[in-house]
């Protein structure tokens, strides 16, 4: 965690950045740019006076601010704050965006923000950059937060047409400040992929969970996982408001995903119920060999 | 790693112990017992020569042995040898098996290993104390066995009606004397519950991992899949071949398990589909509580 000792250094990249919902993902923004030297002030925008304080306290923010005064004094903002709060982020902060401010967004699904920023911001739409850091954890909140957190991490950025080039290079600028790298793509392709490699995962990890711990002989059942259940549902833990809204944000991604899956689940029972030995060993040295082969960032 | 200094210790509870399938399992049970005192000379049987060479050098076991010599010999005999290859190595056994032994094994499932018992050992079954140490890893063979495996690990003992209560007593010793925790249980029972926390989600996982990596922008999904996919996943790279004994021994429970989670995936794609926020937030709070409050032995 910084200390802030190294704010206020004149000539910064962003004077002035605001990040709206100080939590793990947009304290780590915050902490990770003070260490570098690439933010002098970082003013935090919250529903909770409580949470403000506490990432004052923690040197994550220099002050509280409402959206109005962190529009008219940012030069960069992060909305960190969930999917579905976002569009009335944007609107509150519109009439008093500095026309030389840039605005990016942390959220999980990319079209529907695209669609927010449109509806909220109209012509402004030209100043937001959507982007999506695939990093997070269980924890949350201020103290969660993490100078480190994107260090070696992907950033995706889903550009609009309209953004001028040196405003998606300020985008990059920072969260490479951060030590992560940038992937750009189209905000579809985006939605689809992330349905597919972290969405669904969280979709059949909770629903699992909850079929366990609901279904017959729970609590013997339970008391008998061991480290592979553990893993598999680790993920079913996290907040449910923040995937509900991942949920119905990407939506027609997820269902096409969920389709698509259960082919495979369906052939594969097929091959169980029928007792096809050599059809379950393939497909199974299929699915080890695709694991052994992967090296994502996650595995590091 | 025991070094085999302890050996031939007079007087130990199991003066031969011959293991049955020298991997991890098999391995790791033998180390333990040599570190607790438990065992005098442990034999070692497996098909390949080289593989009980290198547990011998590990201390691991005394002397390779056939079926034959083992079963002369053997005060206690653990098969660790895969599910499937369980009943031929009973009927190698029993032509030879000393009155006073006992025979265990560790194999996933138990109903069906009740039956190839039966069937191999004809009243010899009354030797019989059917087991599953709940415990293991990705890594196999000898030179991932250790000592330590089954500390503070359950193992589940299913004993026929016909077993002496003598030697179901020493069975649960020798697991204790390892480290472990001794649970009872119908075989039924035991297939159904880990049917359900263990061979559905591996099932689950594989097919999952299967599905991304061979559907479509596969290698780009994976580039971009992180830490949730990677412990959601962790599992699908276990051997093709165990798993497949697994699910084919537990067919009837696993056809079971997949039915019953099917209505609950079911149930919440209607609520996606339908864009119904609360119903999808109740699901989610559900499996996330059920998580948050999980304290099986994987979360030591």
């Amino acid at each position: 965690m910084t200390t802030g000792a190294e704010a206020r250094r004149p000539g910064a990249a962003i004077p002035v950045l605001a990040v709206v919902g100080v939590g793990l993902i947009g304290g780590s923004f915050a902490a990770a740019l003070r260490q570098a030297g690439h933010v002098d002030r970082v003013l935090g925008v919250g529903r909770s006076r409580a949470t403000l304080e506490r990432a004052r306290e923690l040197g994550l923010i220099d002050e509280p601010a409402t959206l109005e005064q962190a529009a008219r004094e940012a030069d960069f903002v992060l909305l960190s704050a969930p999917v579905g709060a976002l569009e009335s982020a944007l609107a509150g902060l519109r009439p008093f965006l500095r026309p030389q401010a840039v605005v990016t967004d942390a959220g999980s699904t990319k079209e529907d923000v695209v669609r927010a920023a449109r509806r909220a911001l109209g012509a402004q739409a030209v100043q937001f950059v959507p982007g999506h850091p695939i990093a997070g954890s269980e924890a949350a909140g201020p103290q969660a937060a993490s100078a480190g957190l994107y260090r070696g991490r992907t950033v995706i950025l889903t550009p609009l047409p309209e953004n001028r080039p040196a405003d998606v290079s300020r985008v990059e600028a920072a969260w490479q400040a951060c030590g992560a790298r940038i992937r750009t793509m189209d905000p579809g392709s985006h939605d689809a992929a992330l349905g597919a490699v972290s969405h669904l995962p969280h979709w059949l990890a909770a629903l699992y969970m909850l079929y366990v711990a609901e279904g017959p002989d729970a609590s013997r059942r339970l008391e008998l996982a061991g480290s592979g259940f553990r893993d598999f549902t680790r993920i079913a833990a996290g907040s449910p408001e923040m995937w509900r809204d991942i949920f119905l944000s990407n939506r027609t991604a997820m269902l096409h995903e969920i389709q698509a899956l259960k082919t495979v689940l369906q052939d594969a029972e097929r091959a169980l119920s029928g007792g096809d030995g050599p059809a379950l060993l393939d497909l199974l040295e299929r699915a080890a060999r695709a694991r052994r082969a992967w090296n994502g960032e996650g595995s590091e």
